[in-house]
Formats: C-alpha cells, sequence, structure tokens
C-alpha cells in the first residue's frame, strides 16, 4: 500500500474511534471537515518514512504516531485561522472550519483533535508499550509549550520575536515531532532524527514565505499577501525574495545531508527531493530568479 | 501534607516544567492565569482520594493523573468563556482569561494545557509505565470525543439536546475521569469507580444548575442568570429549585453508597459529605424550600 494511502485508512480509523451514535454530529462534522480531504499530509508521511528507515517492527505504533502528528498539526490549521487569529475564510481550496460550523465549533474541533491525537497513541501501544513515554513526550514537546506549535503561535502575541525562534516553534517543532517519533515508534534513539525535522521544518516555513508572496492564490487553496497584512515576520520579507530561495535551496541541501546512514537512507532522501520540488516548484524559483535579477 | 497543599505543588511543579527561558511569555503568563489560583480543586481531590483508597503505591503517577484531570478542567473554564460561548468576564472571582489577556491568548492557553495534561502522565510513567495507556485512556475519554467535556461543549450547538447526555457528557465525564483515573494509577481496576464519578458529576452539574439560579453572584465569583440568558437545558428549570434540591440530595446518597468496599471508603464519604455541603449549603436549601413552600 502507497503510504499516502495507507495514512488516510489510518486517519479515517482513528477519527471513526472518535465517534459513536450518540456524539454531537455536528463537532463530529467540524473535525471531518478539520481533517479530510488533506494537505499533502508531508508530516505523517515523513514520521512513517523515518519509522520505515529505522526498520518498522511495530507498524501499527508508527500508523498512530504519523496519524497524531497529523491531528495536532489539523488541530492548529483550525484555531490559526479563527477570527481572532488570521481570520481566514479559506482553507485546503474550501471554507475553513470555523466559515463552514462557527467558531464554537471550531474551538471544539481543535481541541478534541488534540486530544484525539493522544488517545490515539495510548490505544496503538498494547504491543510496545515500553515506548509510549517517550513517543508522548516527543510528540507533547512538539506541541505544547514551551518550545512546540502552540508556543509559536503564541509568539504572534508578542511585541518582541526573533524570527528563527518563532519559526523553529510555530512550524519546525511538528517536523521534528514527526521525524522524531518515526524513529521512536520504531525502537531506534530518535536524537539522529533531530536534524532531518529541524531542517525540513525550516524548510518548509520558508517555503511557505516564498508562496504567500509570489504563488498563484488559486493553486495554492488559500490567500496569499496574508504576512504583510498582519505584519508578521517572514524569511521573503527579512533576505527578499531571492534571498529566500537561495535560503531554502540550502536548507534542503542541509536536510538530505542530515540523514543517518541506515537502510532507508536513499528511499528518505528522494522523499525530501521530491516534497521539495512540490513546495517551490523549480520552474517558479527560476522565473522569480529571473525577474529579481531583471529589476535590479 | 494536606491533599489540597499536595495538589496546588504538583499543579505549580507541572506548569513549570512547561515554561522555559525562551518561551512567549504572555502565552506562559496567560496558563498561570487559568490554573492559579484554582477553584476547590474537587476533581484531583477526587483523583487523589480514590487512589488512596486503592492504596496508592505510586504516588508519582496519582500526582500526575489528578494535575491532568485538573489541566482539562481549567482548559474547558478557558475555552468556555471565550466570547463564543458563554463570554465570561469574570471566573474565579477575577478577570477570565480572554478578559485579562484577549483572545488569542486564551485559546492558546486551553490548547497548551490540554497538551500539558498528557504531557503530566507520560513523564510520571516511569514507575508503572504499564499503568500509562489505560490512564490515559480514561482521562482522553473524559475530555474529548465521543463523550468527554469537550463533546458535552458541543451539545449546546445542536438544537435537540438529551439533558442527561448533555451534562453527563459536559461535567459527569471529567468526574468519572478522576475517580477511575485515581484507582488506574494506583494499580487498581478503575470500573467499580465510575459509579462514584457519575453519581458525584451529576451532583455537581444538579448544584451548579440551582447555583446559577439561587446563589449570591459575591459568593459564587460569577455571575448568576446564565444559565437561563443562554437557554441552556438545566435541571432547575426541568424541575424547579425545590425539585432540583432533592434530587442534589438523592444523588450525593447515591455517590456514598456507591463507594466499594475499602480501606479508604470512611474517608471518601467524608469528602463526599463536606462537598456536597459546600457546592449546597444545608442553611442555602433549607432557605430555598421553606421559600418555595410559602410561595406555594
Amino acid at each position: 500500500m502507497k503510504a499516502i494511502t495507507r495514512i488516510e485508512h489510518s486517519l479515517a480509523a482513528a477519527v471513526a474511534a472518535s465517534e459513536d451514535a450518540s456524539c454531537p454530529p455536528k463537532l463530529a462534522g467540524a473535525i471531518r471537515h478539520a481533517v479530510f480531504p488533506g494537505g499533502a499530509r508531508i508530516r505523517p508521511q515523513l514520521c512513517l518514512a523515518v519509522a520505515q528507515a529505522c526498520g518498522m517492527d511495530d507498524p501499527e505504533l508508527a500508523d498512530a504516531a504519523a496519524v497524531s502528528i497529523e491531528f495536532l498539526h489539523c488541530a492548529s490549521l483550525v484555531h490559526d485561522d479563527l477570527p481572532c487569529f488570521d481570520d481566514a475564510p479559506v482553507r485546503r481550496g474550501r471554507a475553513s472550519v470555523h466559515w463552514a460550523f462557527g467558531q464554537p465549533l471550531a474551538v471544539l474541533a481543535g481541541d478534541a483533535l488534540i486530544v484525539l491525537a493522544f488517545h490515539t497513541l495510548a490505544r496503538a501501544a498494547g504491543k510496545s508499550p515500553a515506548r509510549l513515554p517517550g513517543l508522548l513526550d516527543i510528540v507533547a514537546a512538539g506541541s505544547g509549550m514551551p518550545s512546540g506549535i502552540v508556543a509559536g503561535q503564541g509568539w504572534e502575541s508578542e511585541s518582541r520575536v526573533s524570527l528563527v525562534d518563532y519559526q523553529r516553534a510555530k512550524t519546525g517543532a511538528l517536523f521534528v515531532a514527526a521525524t522524531m517519533a518515526g524513529a521512536k515508534a520504531a525502537g531506534s534513539d530518535p536524537t539522529p532524527w533531530l536534524g532531518l525535522g529541524n531542517w525540513l521544518g525550516e524548510a518548509y516555513q520558508v517555503a511557505d514565505d516564498i508562496r504567500d508572496v509570489a504563488a498563484d492564490p488559486r493553486l495554492l487553496g488559500k490567500p496569499i499577501g496574508q504576512d504583510a497584512l498582519l505584519g508578521r515576520p517572514t524569511a521573503a520579507a527579512e533576505l527578499g525574495l531571492t534571498g529566500a530561495i537561495h535560503h531554502f535551496n540550502q536548507l534542503i541541501a542541509n536536510a538530505s545531508a542530515s540523514i543517518p546512514e541506515c537502510a532507508g537512507a536513499d528511499q528518505l532522501r528522494e522523499l525530501v527531493r521530491l516534497e521539495s520540488e512540490r513546495l517551490v516548484p523549480l520552474a517558479m524559483s527560476q522565473a522569480l530568479m529571473r525577474d529579481t535579477a531583471a529589476a535590479a
């Protein structure tokens, strides 16, 4: 089974396990809207790919780790889209959760997804319970305080922000959790996988900044120009567009180089290459650099 | 050490473990505002009392269970107070979190507390890791979908609601989690403790309904009349005030009677008695019944 198919199956099973005949139906609908259809599912793919590279002797636990990371990501999108943050009407090419279901159900859908992330891990720990405390620690560190994605979003309420700290927490933390949880779910030491998560997380954030300035909103599935509008610190604002693209390419090279020697290393490097091409297509980066050179 | 002192120590230690020099300071402040000073801390007290009654051979895990339940309770208060739900300016006698810190930080403080609840459990599982999956399952069931407190709050967005289902999820679920997690943290079978949590949760909700109609807002620490204002189904609206007080007394009697025979049974029955007196003081219930009889 292809990784992406496997991930969709696991997500569907975990969401179904959170529903029963007597649960509030609109909230169940809002949760499904938040999770399906998804985006690129890059975090759970990364988690599974690292688990695979580490031998994956407990596929059920690896699937649960991937699912928990994706649920936390979906929860953060739902809450970040709320009127008190980005006030985004559109996400993944259709109505955001609060736009479709109202604010109360958007707040609750995010809350329920955070709980479900941890519940899913607990339910899958039957074969390797000794891995559960470490896995939970990794996933919680990537999502909460002091430096997970919730902390990252918290930096937007501060008047003095370091771009590096902000982006590392807001985006990088969950990429780090994805690679480290993949290793831990396979019974391996997660530490050597920290670098891959860090580099990819930073690359992803820079790519997001670039696309927020330069992409076609119809292809992106959400409005562009939001960072400048909301006064958020971005790499594109700090380095200029050409500088940001150079920076992105360097981060991808670092990510590839950080992959520890293991049976699945080639496959992982290929995943990084494909993902970088998806994030900032070569054609787009060449056109942007040409335009910038011509304007100079 | 008195149970309440011990709980405050554990809460303080767990919150401190979620902070470091590089975390966003306002979010850290909002989280502290949500947790300190607390209310009666009845859920963690109940959790510890059941753990004690079951032998409490791993006090660190029992403390973590109590703390995780309280964090989930605090998170639900912060989110329920948001403008899109109760729009409550006051909580525990002072500004609610969104009133003091703004909506973005209130949303994030709730999110961070949910994560911290599970993180705290994971960190304390060193001595008895085999109990962790079951504990997580109990705590997640009490807080998420399909029938935890988030689901309970979700019922407020439905047009057709059963009072029993709504209150069982909105309040009862976390009381059930408190008693069952206490037993599980002590290595006991949690099932016999479900009844105590159920009865107390229902009693607590009925007491809340009674006080929302009849209490002095200065003593309650929050505005009264909110249920009627928000059109919420309540026992006081359904049974009348005298009926609701009779119902409350019966629920407390059921709670006491449900306590399994064990070394700490007397102590637990005393806790239930004291809590019932705190929730609906005898003087208040007698005065209300007298007034109602005189008016009839």
